[in-house]
Parts: structure tokens; C-alpha cells; sequence
């Protein structure tokens, strides 16, 4: 695989803060939401912490395990198309080699470079099958290590971004008290996460610090409107 | 952006689906996880879908909407990584002249038709900054109408998945009947499901389906195991 060093570094730092956003993003946000709902409908600080650890318990097991299957599936999925790359290569040749040029003319090759550069990729059956991956699948090869970090990134960011709205409810049992702690608590949190989120995908900092704070509120206010209304 | 329309097809097909997979997955999991883990600790089917249905909510907003932010956020980390490109190729010509060297070199280019390849692909800055995006970052240009479909088909299909296992408790006030039908119909639709994303992601579809169970099963297990602790 043609990748520099650097690439592969990037790839991967970038690979782990997604996962961290991904897991921290639904962990701060669902329980949060499911514990304000709960509050409208039931008088026992006791259920809502039950149902928010079962909720907290599930979908890190659900998202990380989901995660490692995902990445899994990414590793099979690329290598079930360079499997078809290269069968298509040995019983399609004209019809590769044509992509192949396709491919460079909208570069801007033409003429006897064209024809230099199309022998060059195709005199070598692997490179080949490198070059119409990335270039006609546009699919990088994933990292067949990622699939555990990313289980357990996503899985471990769930659980703690979902302790950050329980932790009141396990303080008090004032129900009122414990919800607006929570709100407090978890919308700070939810401020400096979006904050971070923003910093590592270079986008403004203020406005993804926003951005997630609304995702979770409203997240939290149709979840309550639905529990008080069935309640 | 040098791509076929075969490419641009292929990659929307896999992108929907994958949107389909992540709602589809957390909604059938977490959901009755949460519920099977109640059905250990609480006394009433209306607390077990209040509690469900607050879930389903913030999961569907919660996912949809993060599923927004994350295609917005895709398309502004492309934007930005491209501007930096443009700069560097503006301003540390030579540098990414060189880069643009190595990496063709990799593909097996050499001596004077390298230097055909590398002038053709300098000569159009906005072609430099595609090469570069593909080559150097491995980054795909993000279609820009893909937030507002990414968002409401992973939305909607938590939604779906997420109504599958608390549908027995709405109609029957007996927990423990409740909960078997829930199992049951959840984990055939967890199989079905699962067989269904494997045909998708090419992989073997026995095998994908048993995944898929036996995520919703762990969650549901931990979730239950947990409630029954603290309930």
C-alpha cells in the first residue's frame, strides 16, 4: 500500500478521536436524556438510576461491541474487494487497463505519458490492485489492530460520558433536585466535549461547543415530553 | 474530483446502508436491552415503556441529529484539509512538488515519464489539491447532501429498531410474558437483520447474523444483570 509514515499517523490519531466522539457523544447524551425523561414519569430516584445504569451497561456493550464488528467488517469488506479487484484484473484485463486510463486522464495525462504511467501501475499485479482501490473504490486498508482499540474506545467513552448524568440521581432522592444538577452537570460537560470535538476536527470551537449542547438538549426534551405524556 | 459515476453509485449505496446498520443496530440493542434489564426490577409494563420510549426518542434525536453533525463536520474537515493544501502548494511549492514525486514513485514511476506525471498534475492547482486530498490524506470530497439523508435514515431506523422489543410490553401487563416475546421477536429480528447486513457488507451472512444476536443478547444480559443488582 502506497502510504507514507505520516499518513498512516494522521489516519490513526484521527481514527481514536473519532471513536472517543462517537462513544462520549451518545454516552453524554442518551442516559442524560433518558434520566430528565424518567424524571417527568416515575417518583423514585432508585428507577431512574436502575434504568440509566442498565441504559449505560447496554449500549457501551452494544456500541462497542458494534465498533469491533464494524472494523472487522471494514477489514473483510477490503479484503473481499481487492480479492474482486484482482480477479477482474486476470479475466478483464482490457477493461481494467481502461479504468486505469480513465482514471489518469482526469489527471490531465494524455499522449505517451498516459501510455508510460498505464504500463508502469499495470506491470505490477499488486500495485495494480492498490491503485483501483484507492483510486475507483476510493477505500483505504484499514488497520487490522484497529478493531479492539476501537471496541473498547467507544465502548469506555459511553460509560463514562453516561456516568456524568447519573452521578445526581445517586446523591439525592429529590427527584427535582437530582434533575437539575444533572442538567447543569451535563450541559457543562456536553459544552467543553463539543469544544474538544471541535478542536480535534478543526472546526470552530464555539460552534461545536453549541451544536452538542443542542443535540443533547433536545435529545433530553423530547425524551421528557414522551415520558410525561405516557408517564 | 476525478470519479466515474460507478464510483459515486457504489459509494451512496454503501453509505445509506451503513447509516441503516448503525441505527438499525444501537435501536434493536439498547432499546431492549433496557428493557429486559428493567423487566428484573420494576413492578410495571407502563414504567418499562415509558422508560423505552423516552430511550427510543433521545436515541433516534440523539444519533440522527449527531449523524448530521458528523456528515457537516466531514465536509468542513475536507474544506479545511483542502485550503491547507492549497496553501502548502502556494506556498512550500517545492516541498509538495516532492511529495507529488514520492508518491508516484511508489506506483512504480521513474526517470522522465515522472516527470511528464508530476508537471501534468502541477500544472492545475485545483487538480493538485484533488491528488493530494486522495494521495496524501486519503480524504473522499463528501457529497454535500448527504447530512440531512444521513441523519434521518439513522434517526428513523433507531426509531424502527427501537419500537421492535417494547411493542410485547404495550400490549400485555404481564412482565414476565412481556419479556419472553421480546426476546424472541428481537432476536429473530436480530438474526434477520444481521443476515441482511452481512449480504450488504459481503461478508458470510450465518456468521454476521450470529454476531448481531449475540451483541443484543450480551447488552441485554449486562443490563439485566445490572438492574437486578440495584433494583
Amino acid at each position: 500500500m502506497p502510504a507514507t509514515p505520516h499518513l498512516e499517523k494522521h489516519f490513526t490519531a484521527t481514527e481514536v478521536v473519532r471513536d472517543v466522539v462517537i462513544g462520549m457523544s451518545d454516552g453524554l447524551t442518551v442516559p442524560f436524556a433518558l434520566a430528565a425523561g424518567l424524571s417527568a414519569a416515575v417518583s423514585s430516584t432508585a428507577i431512574i438510576v436502575t434504568a440509566g445504569l442498565a441504559e449505560v451497561a447496554a449500549g457501551a456493550i452494544a456500541m462497542g461491541l458494534g465498533g469491533y464488528l464494524a472494523a472487522r467488517t471494514d477489514a473483510e469488506h477490503y479484503a473481499s474487494e481487492a480479492a474482486r479487484e484482482g480477479q477482474e484484473i486476470d479475466h478483464l484485463r482490457d477493461r481494467e487497463v481502461h479504468e486505469v486510463e480513465g482514471i489518469l486522464r482526469n489527471y490531465g495525462l494524455q499522449g505517451e505519458p498516459l501510455r508510460t504511467v498505464v504500463a508502469a501501475i499495470t506491470s505490477d499485479r499488486q500495485r495494480w490492485i492498490d491503485f483501483m482501490m484507492r483510486f475507483e473504490l476510493g477505500i483505504e486498508k484499514p488497520d487490522p489492530k484497529r478493531a479492539l482499540t476501537s471496541a473498547l474506545t467507544i465502548g469506555g467513552a459511553y460509560l463514562v460520558g453516561g456516568l456524568v448524568p447519573l452521578v445526581p440521581y445517586m446523591l439525592t432522592r429529590d427527584i427535582a433536585t437530582a434533575l437539575k444538577v444533572s442538567v447543569i452537570t451535563t450541559g457543562v460537560t456536553l459544552l467543553v466535549f463539543g469544544g474538544v470535538k471541535g478542536h480535534f476536527t478543526g472546526v470552530n470551537k464555539g460552534r461545536a461547543a453549541l451544536q452538542t449542547l443542542v443535540v443533547g438538549g433536545l435529545a433530553a426534551c423530547a425524551a421528557f415530553a414522551l415520558a410525561r405524556a405516557f408517564g
